[in-house]
């Protein structure tokens, strides 16, 4: 197991992205150094780091830095083996992945359209964030965690969804969870909250909403001045 | 290794996404039966193996459908050991799936851009496009393949610009690829074509140019009624 001179982490305590990979060194036991960034100041080893993308987070581990959340959580669980996040086989394995994708590109990406919009783009982007999660719904079903029933590489991805998404809503001006349409999000989302290790590692709702605040509030000006 | 009854691959001949899945299989020696799709009437049989996102290629491995060729590469792998496509080593392997992202999200997706879009529009994406080329030049530098001296996942990954690209190109009424501007991309696309798999494995250019024509007039007049 890497000390914590070896593994540093590059993010900020409001990002989801972040979390991800907080959670998945957490569950695996893993020491590291929590490096906190100013993105609208970015350190030189971020930007040394990530070069192309210039974003949190950034795993650097015995100096060699690996970005993108969801690469960052395969590099780890390649690397320690212990308590691994993906299943073994390769079919559930492709499995994961494709609904990793799906949360992020078609959930996700709803969401944020849902977020940074208003008026009648807002009530479509609203449509097509219930769509996705609708997908997910039946895909958890009546399992604890989406692997089963311990959390996994897909509950930590979608993790987000549980903690920051009534952030979203509520700044955002849009609601779409509600527990009788979507049960068993609804028990995931409370099963995952329950975690210790998740439960331990979320950031502060005022600190998050303001956050968002400001994001959006630059959002619809960005918007109006278009 | 499984045969022509265990292994379906469901498909378009002018598919670059197909064409992945394709290689694939032919670089790791495998049998598999080629189900030509219809995209204008989707066969019951990838309805049912894709129902969310309706897309080829899918990969059906004993019944067992698996989509997203990205995932589809990454199964295919994990599955057939001989022969790896991606390194042995975690830092490796992410550092391909990094600039395989970075290919579909930035390169693909700027090229999609200039194809779809004509005037000052076409000029901003055709700009993004070198600029996301610009970056793949350096990542090869003189290296013959991405991944050194054999061709690997990201040059399976990165095979539709050697060779759908120029057509997009044409059809597109844009141009970003320059030898002297593009020397070791240049390189590459040479070597890429050159492997007998590949090269043994692509679509006929006339049909690939009608796909891209009548495409690109639809994707024009949609725009125009807007």
């Amino acid at each position: 197991m890497a000390g914590a001179d070896h593994l540093k982490l590059l993010g900020t305590k409001q990002s989801m992205f972040t979390y991800r990979v907080v959670w998945a060194l957490k569950l695996k036991g893993i020491e590291y150094e929590f490096i906190e960034e100013d993105l609208f100041n970015k350190s030189s080893l971020l930007l040394q780091s990530n070069p192309i993308h210039k974003k949190v987070p950034v795993l650097v581990h015995a100096g060699k830095p690996i970005s993108e959340s969801r690469l960052i959580l395969e590099y780890i669980d390649e690397t320690w083996k212990e308590r691994p996040m993906l299943p073994e086989d390769p079919l559930e394995r492709a499995h994961m992945r494709f609904w990793a994708s799906f949360v992020d590109d078609k959930l996700m990406e709803a969401s944020r359209k849902a977020f940074a919009s208003s008026g009648e783009d807002q009530a479509k982007a609203t449509e097509l964030t219930a769509e996705a999660l609708k997908f997910l719904e039946e895909e958890i079903g009546g399992k604890k965690f989406f692997g089963g029933e311990e959390m996994g590489f897909l509950d930590i991805m979608m993790g987000w969804f549980a903690y920051w998404f009534p952030f979203i809503e509520e700044v955002g001006g849009f609601k779409v969870m509600d527990p009788t349409k979507f049960p068993c999000i609804t028990a995931w989302t409370n099963n995952f909250l329950q975690v210790p290790i998740v439960h331990q590692n979320l950031p502060q709702p005022d600190e998050l909403r303001n956050v968002f605040l400001g994001f959006r509030s630059f959002l619809l000006s960005a918007h109006k001045d278009h």
